[in-house]
């Protein structure tokens, strides 16, 4: 379906049914990593429930210099996986249909965007709120589903649904990863073979932070010296930010503790491709 | 009711008639233009609708200068209207349930805000735009009313709901005026004698610019020119905006024609208490 009218006709007719809508926005380019997120909004919604995927590669959420028109948009092969796994709605505007040509409203999450991803996108984090409370009033979802390895996004989204108490349950569905430890992301195809080999050295680094608490370690100062310090000696990347954070609050922490629960994020560049992940850190004995 | 789960709850309940769920935003200290303002939503509504009013002085929309602290919050007697006007829901909610201490998700509106009431009242319409998306999450309306004396306002709003899909369909409500033509406001009640008798002069200065239309005048310039001169005559007061703009667009005119409905807007201080007016000007024939 293409206009917002048609989508929130049907889910309004779904709504009639006592079990859940659940919903899944993406910007399509759909691989086994949203094809996870499908699996998890069909359980979640069960078999009277509805699940709705959106795909809308969102022009606000981009940067002038971004890989706006070089985004992927296999849409064939999106529709195909998603009749695959089980979606009852699939909804793709065009940017014309959510976007008035005067459009002059836009929402803004200061505290947790203001970092990380934010800190290297400005205006980027303002794009996804905004789309995403466009999407969710058109599908007025009882439960949506997003991906843990857009941590940042995710944890912006909840405070979003948070603040202005958005009738919507959010959900996290953990990363996929390719067997050598990559987050799968649209990117990954743009990333040059030597590239791609390096690329799983990111989770390495993750994965040795967390080891590092296992073992002991409660200095994030320390932690995210050793992050930087592995993630700087990968051939052909460049550090973007490698930061330890309060999972929920995004701030700052100086020691690992019970109270606190952390995560290390890390974004990398190999050559003009950008590659994100994240890692939860153990909580201290 | 006053929490944002309570009142959910309730129009939950509403909305499994067929019939609308019409909704009343309001800051308390209630007078005749709301009770215009909940008739039109009863009427709306039919029998077996719903009308849901709110009372919520938002402090968001109070710059730090600007009157929170004084803004009249006279509850019990505001219960009594609603209820004599056969309200069927009334949320009141504290600060506290509507903004955690660490909220930072806002709605910004950047092209009908910045002039007008948004250029003497900076952040105002972040405000209001936050708070009202705030209580349309919460509330669940079908449809919303607002008045027309915050001609403004109702423009940010229909925006709003315009660029952010909002399933709402908000309606205004003609502006209630003394019988001197003087608009009712709760500021009003801060107004000396002497400005009290004044004040209906903001009326007279809009109603003389209709006339100047009806008898063939649609240079915008000069009927600017001449309400700015009658404002700056009334003893007492001191003008704050006088503009004549697109009453959808808020953007400036040159010309009056039967393509660009035009409203007279003004604004003007008697001591601290400022005051608000305007007025659709007739199309030229």
């Amino acid at each position: 379906m293409k206009t917002a009218a048609q989508i929130s006709a049907a889910t309004a007719w779904c709504r009639m049914a006592p079990s859940p809508i659940v919903f899944v926005p993406t910007m399509g380019a759909l691989h086994a990593g949203h094809a996870s997120l499908i699996r998890q909004a069909r359980r979640t919604a069960g078999p009277k429930g509805s699940v709705v995927l959106s795909i809308f590669v969102n022009p606000t959420q981009f940067g002038p210099k971004e890989d706006l028109s070089r985004y992927p948009r296999p849409f064939a092969a999106d529709r195909k996986l998603c009749r695959e796994e089980g979606v009852d709605l699939l909804f793709h505007p065009s940017p014309e249909a959510m976007y008035a040509r005067d459009h002059s409203v836009s929402i803004h999450e200061k505290s947790l965007s203001s970092g990380l991803c934010g800190g290297s996108r400005p205006g980027h984090f303002d794009g996804v709120c905004t789309v995403v409370a466009m999407l969710f009033q058109i599908v007025a979802p009882d439960i949506a589903i997003f991906g843990e390895k857009d941590w940042q996004q995710l944890a912006v989204i909840r405070r979003m649904v948070r603040d202005l108490r958005m009738p919507v349950t959010i959900k996290g569905c953990r990363t996929v990863r390719e067997k050598d430890g990559l987050a799968l992301s649209s990117r990954n195809r743009f990333l040059s073979r030597e590239n791609r080999s390096m690329a799983p050295r990111i989770y390495q680094t993750l994965k040795a932070r967390s080891m590092e608490v296992a073992g002991g370690e409660v200095s994030v100062a320390r932690l995210r010296r050793n992050l930087i310090m592995d993630l700087a000696a990968i051939p052909g990347a460049s550090l973007d930010y490698a930061e330890i954070m309060h999972e929920s609050t995004l701030s700052p922490l100086k020691k690992l503790d019970a109270k606190n629960p952390a995560r290390a994020l890390v974004a990398v560049r190999f050559g003009d491709v950008r590659l994100i992940d994240n890692m939860a850190l153990p909580t201290p004995r």
